[in-house]
């Protein structure tokens, strides 16, 4: 993952344009399942409309001695995001308009956009900014801003069921790792190893859109379809650095996914960190508004605006994002989608406790307390009336699913319990 | 209001008789739309009788030496509530069965009543209790216990809807601040308030009774109306000092009042005591018990019994009853109406978040955090769904309700939402 | 009952023979209301099957030199229960596969047995089985494990109402004191004291079962009626000593018998540990069991397993279980008991307030706060409205039940509220 990251790492992508379609095509290598879909510019979507498309060749600033401080073939971040061709001399004074830094952070170029305004800039390290010299500078954007289309790739994997589990994440930062790299690359891992089982129970619908336009678009295109049939769903964001785990629920709050999200994380190996709807800064604004609904959490590392190197060229592949910490990433989504396919609802076949001891599954020489594996089998049997789900049980014996689902599993196979899978 | 209080100070009131009437008269100056009521001696109320009307002309205590050791003309505590007339010599070991008086207050004059069973007594200051002299007691309480009738006093201000708030506060306390007169003054300051409202969602009824029998009579007469109509009522009582805020819940708990109550308290400038249903001590022991069941509930500031004046001389216009008291007592009850005024259920008329920007709503250049008032509003529209009030999301939101009803107007301007107003 | 306690103490008891019925006849000598059923050996009991009865005569051990090391005529606990008959010359080497002790507790001689696998053992404690010396050892195990039947005892108290309440315990255990012989005397004594009250509301199912196995076959014959009718139920165990006291959830967790075990132990002398539903191990596992669902839970002293002495020879009648203890565990039940037969829906014949001066019931002289008793009255009034059960208005105004129910009986010996029993 992280060397995917590093290939996608100086594509200049925005909200649309042959970054996203590059990044898409880059992302087609490792997933032949995904498909690219074209949005007119233009086209209304729900509120919105999809905006022209966004073209960058380069950017560049040269100072009063012909020395260039900021240059979108070094960094990307060095110009503002959907910023209109400009090519003129301007004084220092003018230019400083159309400058953006962090005072706090001088060496961080700070990325910034202006997706529905036309403006120009350029972002640079305050403390570049600070030694520039009076005189006259040579702004040259060489941008196309004409209509065009929305750019967005989609994966899916058929299962035994056409209820879905609904993966999305977003293309359209230029370089920075952990927001937002880390979201298509755990995403796209999260693909190739669902395309790769033997078995689905659900089916798997994943998307790689613009952050807000794109999943404002993809709402436009497939709501009644994804009201019907999404069950759980995770917007893949933030999952690259090691220095947290970080949950936001969806605006309900108790759907399926919080439930599984809040296990996978309870049961994770460090604390996690709750934050609350008021915290969303992503697409569930969009998949959980009202009327729309869709059952949306977050699974993230360090969440977004909680790190100090958020939406700056600090952000990187080095001192920020990991292969561990993409591991940890990838392995909470992992763990959610292997618990949703394995939950199930046990309900008894005996009245009262079966005799464990006959099937060889309970010490037969009473002497105190019994062993663990005897009580958990027990206390899960406590608990198949039908009305708990293996993840409920899981929850009420304050064990993993995993071994709960190893010991329903032990339960069936000695025809003590029926198995219901449950979707829900 | 603190003038008012002073101008009905030395009144001498009852449960009945003509100092709640002269009191009724001084507040209909005030509010012409308020109208005196007079039920008969002996009607049957609920459990109750309406008891005879008390009238007192003047008590006195004389003792040995011609002195005059109390006398109603100077403080009219001194004699208890409803006692018989009584006119004779008494020794002062007799006399020491009619004393009243605090060991632990010797400067504080007890109020004490005894309205239902034939008594006589006179209450005194401790330290001058413990001075009397041996020898004979000329007692002289000219008072008249007669059939008459139980006086009150009635508000009726229409709103648009026939729903109703409720208003009750008692006028039988002779001169103590606090409990009482902070009561009345501040009811018919906002019954004022109300009566100059260009405009009133709800209807309002104020009613100024006396304690217990007042408002078993007035449920008596008014019971199925007002079961049928009252969405929310206040007992307003021990409004008028500046050392606390305290909130005396309703039976159920989580009535509309409740709700509002708790609300204004919570956002007020200091933090409050939260009583529950076993400390009530006023009138919602009627209007909330089994089978009435009004959304009754008290917004004070110091709570009876739980400050030290409590029923005594000492509960004055000076060192406890405060203009500044008495306007915070005000203010609680003005945002409450305010908040009732003004609730309503507002929903969403987009799908997913609307585009702020192009309304002016939302900066046009993406940088990071957003500003407070757009994160306001999409915070609000996230709950505009049709299922919570106002009130409801600005609980949520964890804002004051007219920072949320400021941005629910806002985004009905610009057609965002729908806003349909809550009478529940 | 630490009498009776003692004249049971050394019968060799255990699931099946002539132990348990020796103590099901002894009981009955103090209980002729007790009847005493056989269940054939091989009988299908729910998921299991009766066992071969077994009867110990005697079983000894003898070491090289001819010394009885280990003699069940001295403590029955020296064999392993459901022995099989042996009668032969070991090597210490090949004895000690068969011998149980615990190192922990040098003195203590545990209590094992295979009641389902065949085997043969002694239990010694563990400074008696270092001090064994090489050689040949003589086993002698003079058992008997042939079909014949499973005996419990029974007893139906019959009351007004075909509701029952149901109590459980048990009578497989040799000679330990806490658990289990405090369990039947103080079962028969709540046996013997509701058989000699004139009046039940109630009819009460008092069982004398072997643990597990028995309670299966209970309610293998039955479940319907059980189900129908038993309202409470309480597993008498481990109600013998002074240390504790403790409280075990049925299943459920909130049945009438949890309300009324968790009042009981709150306003009991001194604080309760509460158990939850991992925590069980006695009859509660097959009466709370999925499609059983009886609403059972325990009331006990010092919890089994979470005491040194359990399932030891130290768990004997004078260093751990007392008469104060056994005491201490019948009051509980006795206390449950009053509870659910005096437990009413109180509902009040006045609206408002009732006027309790003129029934003498509040003091004519009102100068402040109340006595405590009138406070009551109202209080308790106050929840009158049909809706709350002379037990949850306790919980609610944070008195006992008996308090309450005095006031409920006062309040309706004036005609105030009407009182309907209530069996939920």
């Amino acid at each position: 993952m992280h060397d995917l990251a590093r290939r996608l790492w100086s594509i200049p992508r925005s909200i649309t344009g042959n970054g996203v379609r590059q990044t898409l095509r880059e992302l087609q290598n490792l997933c032949p399942n995904l498909t690219i879909h074209e949005v007119p510019s233009g086209t209304e979507v729900l509120d919105w409309r999809v905006p022209d498309e966004w073209n960058l060749r380069r950017a560049t600033l040269t100072d009063p001695d012909g020395c260039v401080v900021a240059d979108t073939d070094i960094n990307n971040l060095h110009v503002v995001g959907y910023s209109e061709p400009v090519h003129r001399l301007v004084s220092l004074e003018e230019l400083q308009n159309h400058l953006h830094s962090i005072p706090e952070q001088p060496d961080a170029i700070p990325y910034v956009t202006s997706y529905y305004e036309r403006r120009w800039g350029f972002c640079l390290a305050h403390r570049d900014r600070e030694s520039l010299k009076p005189g006259t500078y040579e702004v040259k954007i060489d941008t196309r801003l004409t209509a065009g289309s929305l750019s967005y790739g989609e994966i899916i994997i058929p299962g035994d069921h056409p209820d879905e589990v609904f993966i999305s994440t977003y293309v359209c930062h230029p370089s920075m790792a952990n927001n937002e790299l880390s979201g298509p690359v755990v995403a796209a891992e999260i693909a190739r190893w669902l395309t790769a089982r033997s078995k689905r129970r659900f089916t798997y619908r994943i998307v790689f859109i613009p952050e807000t336009i794109g999943s404002i678009t993809y709402l436009a295109r497939h709501l009644s379809q994804l009201k019907e049939r999404v069950r759980a769903g995770f917007n893949v964001t933030c999952v690259g650095d090691e220095r947290a785990f970080s949950y936001l629920p969806s605006r309900n709050g108790s759907t399926l996914a919080d439930t599984v999200a809040r296990h996978v994380l309870e049961h994770a190996s460090t604390a996690y960190t709750a934050y609350t709807w008021l915290d969303r800064g992503s697409d569930e604004r969009q998949y959980c508004a009202p009327g729309i609904d869709l059952p949306v959490v977050s699974m993230m590392r360090s969440k977004y605006w909680e790190y100090p190197e958020y939406h700056t060229s600090l952000d990187d592949l080095d001192s920020v994002v990991t292969p561990v910490g993409l591991a940890g990433g990838f392995a909470l989504h992992r763990l959610a989608v292997e618990i949703l396919e394995r939950n199930s609802v046990p309900t008894t076949r005996v009245l009262g406790e079966p005799q464990l001891g006959r099937r060889g599954l309970y010490s037969t020489l009473g002497a105190g307390r019994v062993s663990a594996s005897p009580v958990l089998l027990l206390d899960v049997l406590s608990f198949c009336d039908g009305k708990y789900s293996t993840l409920e049980i899981a929850r009420i014996v304050g064990r993993s699913f995993f071994e709960v689902a190893d010991a329903v599993d032990l339960l069936a196979s000695h025809d003590l319990v029926d198995v219901i899978p449950t979707f829900a």
